[in-house]
């Protein structure tokens, strides 16, 4: 459930042109030459039939256990869809489209593409940008808004109004808002008694947020409503593109950083709130899953102690990496912009501000990486889902 | 940040009895005979002075990355707290009992106990059980309630008043509600138009909730507030003893049901959430993390098709063991029950139950094992946070 997953959620026409039942599987032969194996059990198992699941709900009403291990067809036809008799006469049918959206193994992973474009500062000097009128009007922008996000790990939205609380209408387009121990929505200033380094007005060196919890945000949203201060730059780095460049520099410090669990804590006088997760977390298909980097919440190593040395080693090494300019988009938030970034992808900073030279004032907000792979999906489902 | 983590809160009266200078760590002997090493790095890295740490609010201000890789003690000095100074003139001060309490590797790991019972459901017949009053009037029985919860993954809570809306109530007293396409309090009953299988009245096999989500939710209240429907037995399963009994039966399985990654989706008019993780998932240390076990749910499988066949082939002897009577609670919910449970390790379900017979509703939500864990620590915490 990772941002960088892709998921087949967009139909190409398929026919099922060439049907063989083998021993475990039936192997479809699709009308561009590349075939794909279903597994019997397989097939079997995802029977959309009413009986099997629930014509309005959509949950599977069938229990996978209730089913032999060495079920076979009796009979498979293909074409536009596959049609399946089973023994004792239960049909199963399935659009060639499902089923080629579906299919698993080598030749459907080569079918698909990434989506993910990993940047240098220079590539987004023009950053990828919305109107906030747009996203909030139209179900096409927001699609285009979700998808510029989901390729660059950050947009910028114009054109926000500086009433407080719109960052929330602009996140709730998207989904439900996280909650934390700030609350559903937080204000970023100089605060007299700061619950958190964010609200003084010290440089704060790209980092992503809440790493002490297990789950960090997907979304951030930093809408700015004054900002009259000055120094307070504002800072994104790529934090995948970074790990990337770790890896040409030093394959084994990138895989020190991505199996070492570093430690990191955030208290206060109502909250004690820790995990123990690789600074660069890499799915089981080791792609890209989060980066997880706070300097000021880093929390004593509870590692193994041959792994200490090596640990702080490429720490530093990583460190050095994504405060190079290179890799550093700087830009001043101006009153009605609003900084939209993936939390565990993009890293964020601010410079130091001088809070007497005038006021700096930020509202910000989270949603989780589910609603918003979840709003993507819905947006660019192209058939009803109950339809297998 | 799994609940089966132990996390050092408790602090243990330590003397560094003897101190060592090694050439890249600090050999620590305690009065008991027992010995950790601390590396310089390490050391250096977690002082706690209010140069190198924000003394409101309680964040690192240092920055790891500017410590020299080989660092070492100009000197150190033992007893109740180990006293450092570096060359330059910087001092460290650590109580000894909070150098225990961080202490890492083998020596450290040994005096770790676990504080889990993995139960069948003779031994859970009179389950742990606290009142509501109780845990809402007083901390001592808060701090109770929340230890029996991590020990057995579940309680009951009997005496909640049965006016809607109060689960809320018992749920804060721990923390922040999470939120779900389900809303923050959700009505279990029978519905004409169910966005979900829990809101028919058919029999619900033990099941994890909200599997389709990254983050499943750690604690959840299910709350009864009427029960005169004939059937609709609750039943209870500790997820981890079958996978347990998985392991001592067939380890190889184990070792399958681990590995694989299972798909889960949830799907409706406005949402669909999906994700990939094995249906019992281990920590980096193979300690149990979580299970995630939902027929409804289970989506097509994508995975390396070699597994295709394994996988279901222990997901069908997994599925057999969670239904033995041997690990399976069985009890009726009555109205002022609210059971609270640990949903990333104990399994819920439900039987059948008769609608024309009397009604069934029972209100729930969910809190985060972050913030379950939280307040344990805060319960817990013998000294300000901010002294180290």
């Amino acid at each position: 459930v990772t941002m960088t997953s892709s998921t087949p959620t967009m139909p190409a026409p398929a026919t099922a042109n060439t049907i063989e039942v083998l021993s475990d599987r039936v192997a479809v032969g699709w009308s561009d030459g590349s075939s794909d194996g279903f597994h019997h059990i397989w097939l079997r198992d995802n029977c959309g039939c009413a009986e099997c699941r629930h014509v309005f709900v959509g949950e599977r009403l069938s229990d996978p256990a209730s089913i032999a291990l060495d079920i076979a067809p009796s009979s498979v036809v293909g074409g536009d869809s596959v049609q399946i008799v089973w023994p004792g006469g239960h049909r199963s049918t399935f659009s060639s489209n499902w089923l080629r959206m579906h299919a698993y193994g080598p030749s459907a992973s080569a079918r698909r593409t990434s989506v993910f474009h990993y940047w240098t500062a220079a590539e987004v000097q023009t950053p990828p940008q919305m109107h906030f009128d747009d996203v909030m009007a139209s179900d096409e922008s927001l699609l285009e808004w979700l998808r510029l996000l989901r390729r660059f790990g950050f947009t910028i939205v114009k054109g926000v109004p500086t009433e407080p609380g719109t960052v929330t209408q602009l996140a709730q387009r998207i989904g439900n808002l996280r909650n934390s121990n700030f609350g559903l929505i937080w204000e970023v200033e100089s605060m007299p008694k700061p619950e958190s380094l964010a609200y003084t007005s010290v440089k704060l060196t790209a980092h992503t947020d809440l790493v002490s919890r297990e789950s960090q945000p997907g979304l951030q949203f930093l809408h700015c409503l004054v900002n009259e201060a000055s120094g307070g730059e504002s800072i994104l780095v790529d934090g995948f593109s970074v790990a990337e460049e770790l890896k040409r520099q030093g394959p084994e410090h990138h895989a020190t950083l991505s199996r070492v669990n570093a430690s990191f804590r955030y208290q206060n006088d109502f909250t004690d709130v820790q995990a123990s997760f690789p600074v660069v977390r890499l799915d089981h298909n080791n792609e890209y899953y989060e980066v997880r980097y706070s300097n000021a919440l880093l929390a004593p190593l509870q590692c193994d102690p041959h792994d200490v040395g090596p640990f702080y080693a490429v720490y530093h090494y990583f460190s050095q990496i994504l405060r190079d300019p290179k890799w550093e988009y700087s830009f001043r938030l101006e009153a009605g912009d609003c900084e939209v970034f993936d939390n565990r992808r993009v890293l964020h900073g601010r410079q130091e501000f001088d809070p007497q030279t005038g006021a700096r004032h930020l509202q910000g907000c989270y949603v989780d990486t589910d609603d918003f792979l979840s709003r993507l999906r819905v947006l660019e489902r192209t058939q009803d889902f109950r339809i297998r």
